[in-house]
């Protein structure tokens, strides 16, 4: 059930920003657009449907910031994989945006991935006006220098520093990096309802920390057929990690922790939740 | 008047902007953010609160737009000047943030200024949220892949093409690269007010284009000590400008027929539109 849903969700997700994407001129940059969003679990993207569902908000409203936050979170790997940033060439098993096309290319197609989010999710198909603007004001505030690019900076000020992290800085680095835009996406479907977002934010907090832990297992243990990045990554510029400060034991029995913590956090919508209980396990067992 | 005017409201501006950003923690990206949008004629910021104070929308509300676009410009200059895009070392007189830092910390810090424009423009400080999910949208839509960034692209692509551009095809290229953002600036007052935002449309769309004809004549005529920036470099690379394909004299004529269109475009503010009329004047008298 839940990966069927999950499947499904992503196919929904998208066909509708084809449907945007193919609006634009083609250009190299909108064709390295569409290029940048093709493929991935859409994991964000159904949070925020899901999310949605359990607030019994339409799909026909939730599905443009589904859209929105994997356009973010497409912009943030176009220029995450930039030669100046983590210089990969390699994503979801395909040449990077600044590979198959080029660097002037991936900064211009992150740069309108950026924009076309908060486009998205302020569209008067989203609502009414309030909920638009809550949107687009916590998606900013998200990923901006509060929130993914702090963690981002965090990061580069560590490998300039040379020091290794501590445990409470790499917590509050992916705090940034990766949990505000779970947060975000899990958050948009109360916000669509009008309802209170503090469960589902208590949740993200747990699942994104879950998830990051298992991203560095990934990183360590990982398929490269299977995750379709380049691994040992960490470990190669001798970053600390949660696995290198806690060891792989017990970065596994926290993840497993947290992803209760998650489970548990869902407790006001009863078995309503059982979907986002299963995206939990999910996001601990997955190969990439 | 007007020249007392654009420098009390550059130093507003100034002044918010920092209140802003200093609520970042200290770090190399929240550094070059703060670099990055010092100086300036803060011209978008200028027409935000021109067009404000002629709606009798008041100061305290036009002054989160006006910081809005200036973060929006800044992020434009900061990725433009980036090694793969037009490579540039100087701007406004001081070396450029990926010449003082490096170019991750250009890259966040662009990235994070595009997200602060929006937080900006979004927040409850602006007014009811009919309005902020509007300047939310129509930003979006300014900046992105209908816009700034095809302005961008298309750029690019004519130099990839290695033919040059037609008039119309430059003034196509320019409406996105510098009018989207103009004609943002110059209709969030009206907008702001509630009020029909097409005479100010019109009065940007000229004034951005005789704006860009200006810049090419600077290119080609201007000091570097004024312009604080590289000149001579459209020549340089082979590129078609206003200048090249006009001729200087035809150049310098068709953007003062564009301020008197920009003038006339004001008539319905009768004299109470003077002050943006004496800008559309200095936008093709000013020496950088």
């Amino acid at each position: 059930m839940f990966a069927e849903t999950l499947e499904a969700d992503a196919v929904a997700i998208a066909a509708h920003l084809d449907g945007v994407l193919s609006e634009y001129d083609d250009l190299p940059v909108t064709r390295a657009m569409r290029w940048a969003t093709d493929g991935g679990k859409r994991l964000r993207g159904f949070l925020v449907l899901e999310g949605a569902r359990l607030h019994d908000v339409s799909r026909d409203r939730a599905i443009w910031p589904a859209t929105a936050i994997e356009a973010m979170h497409a912009y943030s790997l176009v220029h995450d994989d930039l030669p100046a940033m983590d210089d990969d060439d390699l994503r979801r098993g395909q040449p990077t945006v600044h590979v198959k096309w080029d660097e002037a290319t991936a900064i211009l197609a992150g740069d309108a991935l950026q924009a076309l989010a908060y486009e998205l999710v302020a569209r008067p198909e989203v609502g009414g006006a309030e909920v638009r603007a809550e949107l687009a004001l916590t998606l900013a505030r998200a990923a901006g220098a509060h929130g993914m690019v702090l963690g981002q900076a965090l990061d580069i000020a560590a490998e300039t520093a040379g020091t290794p992290l501590t445990l409470d800085e790499i917590t509050a680095l992916q705090a940034g990096k990766t949990g505000a835009l779970f947060a975000w996406a899990a958050m948009a479907g109360p916000r669509l309802a009008g309802a209170s977002a503090a469960p589902m934010r208590l949740y993200a907090d747990a699942l994104g920390l879950a998830f990051q832990i298992h991203d560095d297992i990934l990183d360590l243990e990982g398929d490269v057929e299977k995750t379709g990045k380049r691994l040992h990554k960490d470990e190669a510029a001798g970053k600390a990690t949660f696995v290198s400060l806690l060891g792989l034991d017990a970065a596994r029995k926290r993840a497993s922790s947290l992803v209760e913590d998650a489970c548990d956090a869902l407790a006001p919508y009863g078995v309503r939740a059982d979907l986002l209980r299963d995206t939990a396990r999910f996001v601990i067992a997955r190969e990439c």
